[in-house]
């Protein structure tokens, strides 16, 4: 099998990127929720102040399907050394609860569900909440 | 009442930060999670990177609790515009389940509970996976 390369995304992926944010969504059933344009996410990565760092993987050319090739656990490393290099003592994913083979591979790697264990539950404001409680 | 007054953290306001992270840590029965230092508190919030901000409510010398003062929604608004200047089209909270209080604060400041709506699950990798996952 073909290895597979991780790296630190360069400004020049972000189109690949929205397009995977955008298929994501979609098997997620969220597209509806995707409003971030391909400029928007060259601006908030690789600015002065990036408001976020994104690993790709990189294929070989080749035929059939990327799955069942482990690319999930080896970014799911890559991020461990990445949080470990700065000094993080934990990092965390959100995942759906219909979302069962995601969710048994974090297991199978030793992460733990805080909502199940501990009852944590996500909050969110979205725009029109912020709008309003900024008075805007 | 006297006047509550929400500014920006200060480096020498880690110690105090600090107090208000164990408190917090002490009423959520959590409080063998609370690994941070002030020493890096200080260093991951006002180095060349910062890797958080926070808010701090300065309160009037008075007696009394400080409950009731609507500190928290105070807090909350001035994140959303914090978050609106910063171009976030939404922001997060987590808070457990058994928190009726803060749950029913950031429902009736307009936040929508993902885990309850959609089943968004927080997962965890802690320092010993992490450290596993990084062959460290």
């Amino acid at each position: 099998m073909a290895s597979v390369r991780i790296r630190e995304a360069e400004e020049g992926d972000c189109g690949q990127i929205l397009r995977l944010i955008r298929e994501l969504a979609e098997y997620e059933k969220l597209s509806d929720q995707v409003q971030i344009s391909e400029e928007a996410l060259r601006a908030d990565g690789f600015g002065e102040n990036p408001l976020y760092r994104c690993l790709v993987a990189d294929l070989p050319p080749a035929p059939g399907d990327t799955q069942g090739q482990g690319i999930g656990s080896k970014i799911i490393r890559r991020v461990a050394q990445v949080a470990l290099d700065q000094g993080c003592s934990q990092f965390r994913l959100a995942v759906l609860d219909w979302n069962q083979r995601a969710m048994a591979l974090y297991k199978a790697l030793g992460a733990q569900d805080l909502t199940e264990a501990e009852g944590w539950h996500a909050f969110t404001f979205d725009g029109e909440a912020m709008r309003k409680l900024a008075g805007k």
